[in-house]
């Protein structure tokens, strides 16, 4: 069986592989986001292009190791107007960014890069849901805030967790706005690199 | 501190409470569903009637003891067609659902009734996510039943877990698919029954 590599840190993602029953082991890579942000003023580039930097960081390393293993990288933004919306650094920019966010909708876009270890191929797409929030007070966000739910996460949300109380509505993929769009995975491992997903128990 | 009950046996249920950080107690009520079932050709009533019906076999048991508490109470279906699907209750059953299902849309209704013990108010409402499956293969269908994911799940699917790979879009609420309408039950606690759910930690 082939191993299984998520090159991401983020607890959502593991949380999503788990739950589909995925084998797989974290490859942490320290890619340095913020000067893509500066670089890509498309969201479908930014994505794409920050997912593949990751991606190519795991496969360097695990070349150098010999290690033989499919990688999954993604990276995930949120967009509301023409503004691109990364992750909070704290809690007054948690604010800002879901009074943005309030009573309206918002795209929400990931990038995926798949590539295997010792195959050429390299498989980039991105996935976009619409998500539309209702209407908070002040005070209501800020209580939103001290769950701490805000760290971490593209726009400053975790659907699975308190923010389902005011997210009404979704257009699109709901793992997508976890951070991984699962129904494409699973396509792109079935169709590009003949890995089945649903094998695992 | 008023005490929440939820009159529901679904683990996914009490999984989305927990996870927004609601304090609850479940309450168990034998409704018998398949009765509802017979009753009600129309989905909307149907899904209404079976809450409303374990929502006061909870009011009546808990007033017997004097507890007071706010009662939360749901039932979930699918539509495909004309038809209503509702569990499985083998894997031959799961089967025949999960195969009418992949490839097309189907609707997924919750019914939820929400009261207190010591008012007489009961608040009655639904709410409709359209769901989308990509086509699965027999093989990749009966994989996907020997998880277990169908056991106790409207659908036969849970969308939080192997169903992601297989979901390719929804139109509505997420937290819908999983059983609870939660910005619904978010808005009808705080205008109809004064509860604030973000004051939890």
């Amino acid at each position: 069986m082939k191993k299984i590599i998520l090159a991401s840190k983020s607890i959502d993602r593991s949380e999503i592989l788990k739950r589909a029953g995925i084998p797989f082991e974290k490859f942490v890579t320290n890619i340095n986001e913020e000067k893509y942000k500066t670089k890509f003023s498309n969201p479908a580039d930014l994505v794409k292009e920050t997912a593949k930097a990751k991606m190519l960081c795991a496969k360097n390393e695990l070349k150098k190791n010999k290690i033989d293993a499919i990688i999954i990288a993604a990276d995930t933004i949120v967009i509301i107007g023409r503004e691109i919306i990364g992750k909070a650094h704290n809690e007054e920019e948690a604010y800002k960014i879901l009074k943005k966010l309030m009573g309206k909708s918002h795209k929400l876009i990931t990038g995926i890069a798949i590539t295997e270890v010792q195959n050429s191929k390299i498989i980039v797409d991105t996935d976009t849901t619409i998500v539309e929030f209702l209407h908070l007070s002040d005070e209501e966000i800020w209580q939103y805030i001290k769950s701490n739910e805000w760290k971490e996460r593209a726009g400053a949300y975790s659907i699975r967790d308190k923010a389902s109380m005011f997210i009404s509505k979704i257009n699109g993929s709901s793992s997508n706005v976890i951070g991984l769009p699962m129904h494409k995975i699973y396509k792109i491992l079935r169709t590009e690199f003949g890995l089945n997903l649903f094998q695992f128990k």
